[in-house]
């Protein structure tokens, strides 16, 4: 009997999906990657099923026949992620969790909502915003993903400079380990009771069990909001000013710099740098604030700009072109996300762009800033490439972001602010952790996971690769 | 050979104490209970030897010896945590931290700092606000606790409603894992690479390696400071005011609320709850939040008090009276801290202080509240009880232990909010995790550290007392 076969009599026809169509449109995640190597044809195969449960005990039981049988079990939310963390093998089993999207509750004195798993992310922030809350959470990708793909991947949003990452806004994680129990993980506003167990969910990328629900805790909608502008004539001028704010004790939710390329997705006209930041509160705080951003930017010598480009991103912000677009004109294009320190940024900034812009038919090497930290902050690198030849496309990717991961790796910085590391960047995860720190994942992942039936191939080195004791 | 020899010669009879004195001295942490059984003559025995390491490559080579031998290692900062999280034992080695104490770096333009982990925290400070700058983390115990204590305890300082608890401060970890390996956990101001294995550190009390180094995210100091008090006639109009506060989107370092019979320690003639907050940043937003609170305290009926009250808590804060002047007056005494949402808090609050008032010999049974938190906050409770016999005061103080729990528990709260587990908690874990996380915490400590060598009987239930698959 196939695994399928056994799903099938465990949880009913309903749940299992065998049809070409379905199996064919769980093949991947939107990785450049997988989109090239399907025009090409040479794509990722359909998995063997898939299963879309209708309850935390179907994933339980899921889990369960896929480690009696040694299958591989990849959680799927919507296939939103850019970094290779869903690619299907032909004997995998794919778990859409897509059904699992009740809103479980919302508690407006408390401040949290519960979620299933599969939840639209968008889905989810319309119903706190009902009752005036926010989850505060806003990522580019929103109406694409699912409230514990958040999780899963340590997402982050654009209001994230106050507001914090989602390790900031989660309260508590359902999930189903890979022994097949059921855990809940976090209890209280706060606690000191062994290891923030929630942490083994954040950022695990379905190697290490699925998550099947997930509060977390919400705002009030703010009082007010503004925006402010700036022209800055380097990035390092803009860069010092950021700095600043943030150092001097104010906290915009949104903060981004744009470097002089990208400038003009703004504002057409853009000659300069441009930061351009959200300010939100109570009313005289929000005043506070942009009284003092404005101030500090004259004094610094940033030029102001009208606030037109600011209510422009906001009202473009998560518009972003299809890879079939870039891919059918030869072009192949990504976005790489690092962080480092404040006096390393500018060394990240300008060793990746100019490594890619040598990269032969490089149309663009550019980044923008968009999460601020006290120690540091991200850069959000593009790149496009038009290589020669159809064949030298996928190697003028891996190049291009290999050059990316050099300059941020020789500047000490992060090598992944928040797309995680899926299939794209686990090569480099000796780097980012060091040889004992792949070791320390190595031995949760085996100690979870002893028959490694968990998203293989993700983020996990394999002890052979390196790491090994 | 024993250990102690054997260490002795790896590292040399400077680093190994086996005086009687030596030994002696570090027996046990702060724990009420350890005192209260020292005068009763049946204390915990002395460690086999302390070691003193002057590197890390002594901790490294510590950790090997007792793993190879089996022998207990006790990690030992300076010893102030409450919970008995330090108890020797005749077989074990004592690890005192203590002559790793240098300050590493400072850091003005990235806001870090590097410390050895056995570095005590008020030096910490003082070392950051010679160069203007705050670790922003003020435990009760600055004066008495390591960097390292911090991070192995989860702990939290006075000022954290704004500034955040220790897991929010922290930048990276540097410890010695049982496997005798340096590890540094944490690069970049923030990554999505995989579980952030920092937490596996951080709260883990000496049971899954050694904290050498720690690296925390520092603020500048304030450009402006104010203070405000005010007279809440129920605690329930109390958690009120402070839900509404930082609902709203304010966040005073500080915020307390002490109920009626603690509002006397801050000033004499105090008929009802108190509240009190430290409001910090720059001066105009400084200014902004402080109409803003007396404004909502106006409009919800809480009277205005002076802000002596809370320079007064300002300079006496960190002021306790010892075990010794308690116990000697056949008193059992501690302090306990939970966290539960805002809605349970009142139940929380009554039903504990009411259990406790009821047992014989109670002298005092009250609470304050010290950390706020968008869904909840916590209560710290002291009970004091005078039992007629000197045979039943650890009977007493469980009894007080228990009931505090069992009304946390029974509200849903978190049974720990910054004290951590140790052994006065250990019972509740599976209360506090559920038997699933309990497993997990289990999972990861034989993952670690196979030989159950680090700090046992602390923090991890054995597989017998529950939550065994």
């Amino acid at each position: 009997m196939t695994v399928a076969e056994d799903l099938i009599r465990t949880l009913g026809p309903d749940r299992v999906l065998t049809s070409d169509e379905a199996r064919a449109a769980r093949r991947h995640d939107y990785w450049m990657v997988s989109n090239l190597r399907d025009r090409q044809g040479r794509g990722a195969p359909m998995p063997a099923c898939v299963v879309r449960p209708a309850s935390v005990a179907d994933v339980q039981a899921t889990v369960r026949a896929c480690v009696a049988t040694g299958t591989p079990l990849i959680p799927f939310g919507q296939g939103s992620g850019v970094v290779g963390g869903v690619i299907a093998g032909s004997e995998a089993v794919l778990l859409d969790l897509g059904a699992l999207n009740r809103v479980r509750s919302i508690d407006p004195v408390n401040l949290t909502a519960s979620f299933d798993a599969g939840l639209n992310g968008l889905a989810a922030e319309e119903a706190v915003a009902a009752q005036g809350l926010t989850t505060g959470h806003w990522p580019q990708s929103i109406a694409l993903s699912t409230v514990g793909g958040w999780i899963a991947t340590r997402a982050s949003g654009q209001f994230s400079t106050a507001y914090g990452n989602i390790e900031d806004i989660v309260y508590s994680v359902e999930a189903v380990l890979p022994s097949g129990e059921l855990v809940v993980l976090g209890r209280g506003p706060r606690a000191a009771a062994g290891p923030d167990l929630r942490h083994i969910m954040l950022g695990s990328e379905g190697t290490l069990g699925v998550i099947t629900g997930v509060t977390l805790s919400l705002r009030r909608k703010a009082e007010a909001q503004a925006v402010t502008a700036f022209a800055a004539q380097t990035m390092q001028q803009g860069f010092d000013f950021q700095r600043e704010i943030v150092q001097t004790g104010w906290r915009p939710p949104v903060m981004r710099q744009y470097d002089v390329r990208e400038s003009g997705r703004l504002h057409a006209d853009a000659k300069d740098c441009t930061v351009i930041m959200v300010h939100e509160g109570p009313a005289s705080l929000v005043a506070a604030e942009t009284a003092a951003v404005t101030a500090l930017a004259a004094r610094m010598g940033l030029e102001p700009l009208p606030g037109t480009i600011v209510q422009h991103w906001l009202g473009h912000r998560n518009h972003v072109p299809g890879w079939d677009q870039i891919l059918e004109r030869g072009i192949v294009a990504d976005t790489v996300e690092v962080s480092a320190p404040w006096d390393r940024i500018g060394a990240v900034y300008d060793a990746a762009t100019a490594s890619v812009a040598e990269i032969p038919g490089c149309l663009a090497a550019s980044a923008h800033s968009s999460h601020v930290y006290r120690s540091g902050l991200n850069l959000y690198f593009t790149f496009a490439i038009r290589p020669d030849a159809e064949g030298d496309m996928e190697g003028a990717y891996f190049e291009s972001w290999q050059r990316i991961m050099a300059a941020t790796a020789a500047a000490g910085g992060s090598l992944s602010h928040h797309h995680g590391i899926g299939r794209v960047r686990r090569g480099w995860m000796e780097t980012e952790l060091g040889a004992t720190g792949v070791t320390l994942l190595q031995t949760l992942k085996s100690a979870l996971d002893p028959a490694g039936v968990m998203n293989p191939g993700v983020l996990v080195p394999d002890r052979a690769e390196g790491g090994a004791r």
